[in-house]
C-alpha cells in the first residue's frame, strides 16, 4: 500500500484512539464493513470467519484475521497481525488480546456479528457498547480526497442514467426486469465494481419504495421509479429518478412537482450547524401541506461514502448538527398504494458557505 | 407467494418452535441473512434498518419491518407484520414484543447486527444466546427440493467453467483481472443473480487462498487458481479449479495429484454417522504424509445452500455426525508462499447409501 495511504490510515486510527479516550472506552473492535475499510484501507469480506481490527485507547493496533486471509493484511503499517486457523476458537484469541490490554469498556461496530459478540460476552464481565459514537462517527465528515471520490462516483451514476435514457428506447412495452438488466449492464460498463441495488417499480409497483422489479410490462403514460446505487473506485453513488413514455397524468405531474419542490427546500436549508432532523422536517412539512404527509413513509436521507448508507442519518429525532464535509442524500418520496410513487434522490456535500 | 411454498415455510417455523422448546429457548430473533430466507421464503436486504422475524416457542410468528419494506412482507401466511417508521426506535418495538411474549431466554441468529443486540440487552435483564443450535441447525439437512436446487446451481457453475475453458483463449499473456471479468460475464450469462466472489490467483498469487485478482499478467506454464461462487435461483454454487497454458511443472503436477487424491479420499469417507472432523482429518493426514501438512491452512469444507458458506462446517474440532441430505464442499488446498497454490473444490450431498 502506498506510503501516503498508510499515513491517512494511521492518522485515522490515531484520531479514533483519541475519541476512545474522550468517551472513556478502552478498546474498539471493528469487524468487516465500511469502518474496517476506513481504518485499514482494505475492503474486507464479511464471513463466518472472525476478522477484526482492534484499536486501543492508547493507540496500539492489532488485526485478528483467519490464517488464509493473512496475505491480504500482512502489510498494513502500524498494525500487528495475529492469525487463527480453522478449527481454533477465534473468540479465544480475541479475549486474550482484550485481557492483555486490560480493556473493560469496549466499543464494537454495529455491524459486528452477534455470534461473535455473544462469545466475547461469555468471558469475564466487561461492558460492551455500540461503536456508533466512537467508530462510525469518524466517517461522517469527509476528507477532501473522499469528497473527490464521491464526486467521481456521482458522475458515474449520472453518466449511467444518461446512457440509460439515451439507449433504453420506449419504456412502455418493456418489463421492469428488462430495464433492470439494462441498468446493470450500463453500471458495469461505466465502471462500477459493485452494484448495491437496482430497483425498478412501474405504476403501482412504484408505491413500494424498495420494489426490486418483476416481469410486469410497463404501459403508456405509466411512471416508473428507478433507484440504483453502487461502488465506484471505493466510494458509493446513489440516485433515484422517475421516467415514463408518453404524457404524465396531471395528477402525477403535480405530485412530482411537490416532491421536487420539497427536495429543493430541504437542499436550501442545508448549512453547517442546522440539525439533521430540521432538514427532514422542512421537506416533510411541505409535503404535508400539499396533502401527502401520510404517504412520505421514510426519512429524507442518509450519509454516503465508503458505504451506500451511513451516518449522518437525515431523520426525525436526530439532533446532530450538520458540518462542512458531510455528504448525504436528499430523497423525499410519496407513495400512493395501488396507484404510483414518486421519489427524487440526489447527493450533496455540506460546504462552509451558507448558500450552495 | 404460492400456497405450497407458504406451507413449506410454515412447517419450517413449526419445526423451529419445537427445537426452541427442546433447547429451553423462549424466542428466536432472526435478522437478515439466509436464515431469514429459509423461514420466510423472501431474500431480505441487510441494512441499518432493523428487520427481524420472531418465532416463539409456542409457534407464534411476527415480522418486525421498516414501514417502507412492508409491501415486500405483507403476504406471508401465518406471520403477523409489525412495522416501524424512520425516526422511531425499532429496538423499542422489538422489546415490546419480547415483553409481550414473556421471553427470558432468547436465541439470535449469528449474523444479527451487534448494534441491535446491544440495544436489546440494554433493556430488562434477559439471556441472549447464539441461534446456531436452534436457528441455523435447521438448514444443515436439505429437503429434496433444496437438493434439486443445489444441483441446478452446481450445473450452472460447471457450465460457466466449461464455457470459460472453451472461450478464454491462452491464459498466458492475460491479466488476472481480465480473466475475472470474463468469468463475471459468463456467470451472468449463465443466469447467476448474484456473484459471491471470483478469485483468480496466478503463480505466487495462487498461494494466497483468497487472492481476488490483480493486473498481474500470467506467464507460460504458470498455474492459475480460479474460485468462484454465486446464487442461482436462490441456491449457491461454488467451485475451485486450477488451469494453465503450457505444461505443468513436474513439481506442480505432483502437488495437484496429492490434493486431488486427498479430496477423493475425503469423498470416499463421507457417509451418514461419520463426524465432520473425521472427513477433514483423513484428507489432512494424506497431505501431511505427502509432506505438505503445514501448507493446508484452512478447513476442508463448508455447508452450502441458501448461503455460500453455512453449517455443517467440515473442520477439525467439529464432532457433528454427517446425515443424509447434508450438502457441503470438499476443497483441500496447499499453498507454498512465493511459489504457487493448488485448491480443488466440488460440492457433494450425503445420501443414505454408504458408498456414493
Amino acid at each position: 500500500m502506498a506510503t501516503e495511504v498508510q499515513k491517512v490510515m494511521q492518522d485515522r486510527r490515531a484520531a479514533l484512539a483519541e475519541r476512545l479516550r474522550t468517551e472513556s472506552v478502552d478498546l474498539a473492535i471493528i469487524g468487516p464493513g465500511a469502518n474496517f475499510s476506513y481504518f485499514t484501507g482494505r475492503r474486507p469480506i464479511s464471513t463466518e470467519r472472525l476478522l477484526a481490527l482492534l484499536v486501543t485507547a492508547n493507540g496500539s493496533c492489532q488485526l485478528i484475521a483467519p490464517e488464509l486471509q493473512a496475505p491480504l493484511y500482512n502489510d498494513i503499517a502500524g498494525v500487528q497481525l495475529a492469525t487463527w486457523r480453522d478449527g481454533e476458537q477465534p473468540a479465544d484469541l480475541l479475549l486474550e488480546q482484550i485481557t492483555a490490554c486490560k480493556a473493560q469498556r469496549i466499543a464494537v461496530n454495529d455491524e459486528f456479528y452477534s455470534g461473535f459478540l455473544l462469545a466475547l460476552q461469555a468471558g469475564e464481565d466487561r461492558q460492551f457498547v455500540s461503536g456508533e459514537r466512537t467508530i462510525d462517527a469518524a466517517r461522517a465528515v469527509k476528507q477532501d480526497h473522499e469528497i473527490s471520490a464521491l464526486a467521481r462516483a456521482a458522475e458515474a451514476i449520472d453518466e449511467t442514467w444518461q446512457q440509460f435514457c439515451a439507449s433504453c428506447g420506449p419504456l412502455a412495452g418493456q418489463s421492469e426486469f428488462a430495464l433492470r438488466t439494462r441498468l446493470q449492464q450500463l453500471m458495469q460498463r461505466v465502471g462500477f465494481s459493485e452494484i448495491s441495488w437496482i430497483d425498478v417499480g412501474a405504476g403501482a409497483n412504484g408505491a413500494s419504495p424498495l420494489h426490486h422489479g418483476s416481469d410486469y410490462v410497463i404501459g403508456a403514460d405509466e411512471p416508473v421509479v428507478f433507484d440504483f446505487a453502487g461502488c465506484f473506485d471505493g466510494y458509493y453513488g446513489d440516485i433515484c429518478r422517475v421516467a415514463l413514455t408518453g404524457t404524465p397524468p396531471d395528477e402525477y405531474q403535480a405530485l412530482y412537482d411537490l416532491v421536487l419542490s420539497a427536495q429543493q427546500t430541504a437542499c436550501r436549508a442545508v448549512r453547517p450547524g442546522v440539525s439533521a432532523q430540521q432538514i427532514d422536517a422542512v421537506a416533510r412539512q411541505q409535503i404535508a401541506d400539499g396533502g401527502f404527509g401520510d404517504y412520505f413513509t421514510h426519512r429524507i436521507g442518509h450519509g454516503i461514502g465508503l458505504a451506500a448508507h451511513e451516518s449522518p442519518w437525515i431523520v426525525a429525532g436526530n439532533p446532530q448538527p450538520l458540518a462542512a464535509g458531510m455528504a448525504f442524500s436528499l430523497e423525499p418520496g410519496v407513495y400512493i398504494p395501488g396507484r404510483w410513487g414518486v421519489r427524487i434522490e440526489d447527493i450533496l456535500v455540506v460546504t462552509a458557505q451558507a448558500s450552495r
